[in-house]
């Protein structure tokens, strides 16, 4: 059964689907009819199922049931920061992130990253992103939309700090770190960022501005990640460890 | 600096690379001249630093020297089974399993599998799916190219168990099953095996028959992941438990 966002805090029983785009989704793409029930996510991320009543020619009315299903949100706040590189990869990390559980997506624009953004494009860009993150996470069956974010310089990440803050290294794994990864996660920090280079990996002084403003090296294992896979690595190990290792 | 698999054993301090493949590579894609370093692992899993001394018109004469640095395979056999997808789902789950440290990638057909292949194409398939393999197993520097296979029936399966058998089941994380996995990894077997079914899941008379033949039903998350993104995760959570949580 297919989740759909909606604009409005749902109140009472009643919920009339107004949006353009999910009006066109459940009434001409996949052609329900009355009777049919989906469920909508409201934006105090609250689930309802919703059963179709009535198709008019651009609403639908619903009848609305809260559920008491517990979120599928990761109990932790994770932002996963990542170099730019080419649109296929951007938008298949927005897609992937968003399905593991990422709660914000930055791109940025780092020394070696082989594109960069001309500030005519990048609303547009987002734009696209966004909509690729809202469409996943209605696919996984999240409770809430991860925000696409664009900062033009790396020293603009600061300003997203969480409490914990990451970049992946390859030069530390090589050099053989392999434990803080694991030691950050086990102080069960409220939220947390990682920030991934471009495949040339970052440049020294790149790294030394990030290791000076609290963004601590991390190693991700002894195999070199292409740089659209480090930060799935990332996401499922947090799932793993916040999720899945309860004691 | 670039790594290579060659077929033959090195055993002196000196090796001739006559692969008409890597041949080609060297010195006519990257151009590399006499005097160049590269990388070189043998079919005894050893890597060496290798000189070029000499290029000639199909062959390229080194000096080698081989190297202490660990190994960077995962200290587990791991074996992914994924149901047949789109071709370009299936060459991604190729690259970014290996990237990740898969031994074995196994695909196979099920009830509600979109694609199936048929007899007079797998051969191919599996040649490209090899080549694709091999790619990434140099541009991650592991030791090892991961193996492909095809099985044409589910119950096939049976045939590549491990000591240890999971099969990722969406209806568990439904039901809020989150423990399995954890538990299973804290067994430490040597080798694992995990079947991922297609989007459409698995028919229930096929994870009866994998539940029967001792594959254990286990959740990830509770997210909705597509079909490709479940073995990612799969994957990366035993990088994370085995190599960067080593008590």
């Amino acid at each position: 059964m297919e989740q759909y966002f909606v604009n409005k805090v749902i109140e009472n029983n009643r919920f009339v689907i107004e949006d353009s785009e999910t009006f066109k989704h459940v009434a001409k793409v996949l052609r329900h009819k009355p009777g049919d029930v989906i469920y909508l996510v409201d934006p105090e991320q609250n689930l309802f199922t919703a059963t179709i009543e009535r198709i008019t020619d651009d609403k639908i009315e619903t009848s609305v049931n809260k559920l008491a299903t517990p979120s599928t949100e990761l109990p932790i706040d994770v932002t996963i920061a990542c170099s730019l590189s080419k649109k296929d990869k951007i938008e298949w990390i927005t897609q992937k992130s968003t399905e593991l559980g990422a709660k914000k997506i930055i791109f940025f624009s780092s020394k070696y990253s082989i594109m960069t953004w001309k500030k005519n494009v990048i609303e547009k860009k987002l734009i696209r992103l966004q909509e690729i993150a809202k469409n996943a996470a209605q696919q996984s069956k999240r409770r809430i939309v991860p925000q696409v974010v664009y900062v033009n310089k790396l020293t603009d990440l600061v300003d997203h700090k969480a409490q914990s803050n990451l970049v992946a290294y390859e030069e530390s794994a090589k050099q053989g770190e392999i434990s803080l990864l694991a030691q950050t996660l086990n102080q069960n920090p409220n939220s947390i960022l990682c920030a991934f280079g471009p495949e040339g990996g970052f440049a020294p002084d790149e790294i030394n501005f990030l290791n000076k403003s609290d963004f601590l090296s991390v190693g991700l294992g002894p195999r070199i990640m292409r740089a659209e896979t480090a930060p799935m690595y990332f996401l499922s190990v947090l799932s793993y460890k916040y999720e899945l290792t309860v004691k």
